[in-house]
């Protein structure tokens, strides 16, 4: 295997720092590993446009608002060492806990508006969380650039404001969101689901996309928007939406109107499994 | 004069990237201005160890809680500039608010447990809003090494926790603090003394003295070097002790005995004006 797995913080920057000497560009993909082909696609993204490729594999325990969550995020290091290496990637980075906090860290990142709506508004937290353990790993890794999915689409506009708001000196680079053949996007949560479950799961990517279909045809009120949306959402008791919602890209804020481009945004339970999903939406000019 | 006024972050990354590229040593010096002999002796030290040295000077107005504290925050640009010339720093670094701040910020640090007592309890806010403004010149200004003055006892202890919490590449220097003939420490707020309340000044010294003094002598319960501390208070309407407190130099903690060597650190009003000073006590052995 070509790929080197490294695991302490002093190791990787001992790595890097030939790399970084000779004005190499660093390319980072974070991860919690269990890497599909959306995860494939930034590692593709990374290893085009970079020197030397990080890939970091850590299950961040302060993004986690309850302990089933973290206790039941699938793990599959052997694959994603093997997936890194024939993607071509350098380093795989996986820090154990006690090396990421060693200590229960005092200074932690404060996320203000962006992470209030949609996905934060149901995980107390979260955002805080992964905006400090990126900013940690920004701060270790020091790479110039950093990929990032755009089916997280409120993580990413966290995470392009974190760069800004801190002057970190790095680019963040937002990568379109894999889907299945069915249009499912794809997410390491998906094989939680049981056959019947994932059929169900299309309902999400129908939703969205009935409201892009809604927005383009010029509906311009978001609760016509979202009426169209829900209508593509089953009456089955094994499915719960929990939000859908037109957003300004940059605050992720809830639009009053739709007059600029959008993205809809929003998560669904299928069982016990919670989906997210987005799409951009471009309304017609106004005439 | 020898020394560069940069204004902006693009700038002075583009003055700095030379250096860094050549593997030069890079020192900050981060101020609010109003330099005096305290900063004289950081920039000097940075000088001394270093092959750049940048000075930044910004008024941050995120650490202020209150706008007339702001407002009366002593400026002097050209005796700043002039003083840095004459140490030898190579850069002094003075942005604009806009230029720091050009939005709101969404992303802040959190501070929790070591900012909560001492100035923390009388000052909301404040620690985070340095914290922040710290974290953003560490990103902007690149530097391997930074100086703080011990002055400032909780500001360092929370510098040095959010450069390990977020492993920020980057050493601390803490700074000894220089005191005038009679002791007091030196503050840019101290111009804000009348003659008289110059006098009263000298109090802070004298009571955290009179605190060493206890502990070194055995005292190990807080409360009898607190009544040691404030018996050298004098009873007058211009003073008011604001806080006078033993803590854990790395928590900033009030320890319940006095077992370890600990900062005994105070604030003092004077007038209108709030004096802030702290002494490193050792406690002898437990016999």
């Amino acid at each position: 295997m070509r790929v080197e797995r490294i695991d302490t913080i002093a190791a990787l920057r001992a790595r890097l720092a030939a790399a970084r000497g000779s004005g190499k560009r660093i390319g980072l993909v974070p991860t919690m590993g269990a890497l599909h082909k959306g995860h494939a696609t930034l590692i593709a993204r990374a290893r085009e446009e970079c020197d030397s490729v990080v890939v970091t594999v850590f299950v961040n325990p302060l993004q986690f608002d309850r302990a089933d969550d973290l206790e039941r995020y699938p793990r599959a290091l052997d694959a994603d060492l093997d997936l890194c290496d024939r993607l071509g990637a350098d380093v795989v980075f996986v820090p154990s806990t006690t090396e990421m906090y060693p200590a229960s860290p005092r200074c932690t990142i404060q996320v203000t508006g962006l992470g209030d709506e949609l996905c934060g508004r149901y995980r107390p937290g979260h955002f805080a969380g992964m905006a400090t353990v990126v900013m940690k790993l920004f701060q270790i890794v020091q790479a110039d650039v950093a990929y990032f999915g755009e089916k997280d689409a409120q993580q990413l506009a966290i995470v392009r404001r974190l760069v800004a708001d801190f002057n970190v000196p790095l680019t963040i680079v937002g990568v379109e969101t894999v889907r299945e053949a069915d249009g499912v996007a794809i997410s390491s949560r998906n094989q939680h689901l049981d056959r019947c479950e994932r059929q169900l799961a299309t309902a999400l990517y129908q939703a969205l996309g009935a409201a892009r279909a809604a927005i383009e045809a010029g509906t311009r009120d978001p609760g016509g928007v979202r009426a169209a949306a829900i209508a593509r959402i089953p009456a089955d008791d094994r499915v719960r939406l929990e939000y859908l919602e037109a957003v300004d890209p940059d605050s992720m804020e809830p639009v009053p109107q739709i007059l600029q481009p959008v993205i809809v945004a929003g998560a669904l339970w299928v069982g016990r499994t919670r989906l997210i999903d987005n799409v951009r939406c471009t309304p017609p000019p106004l005439s």
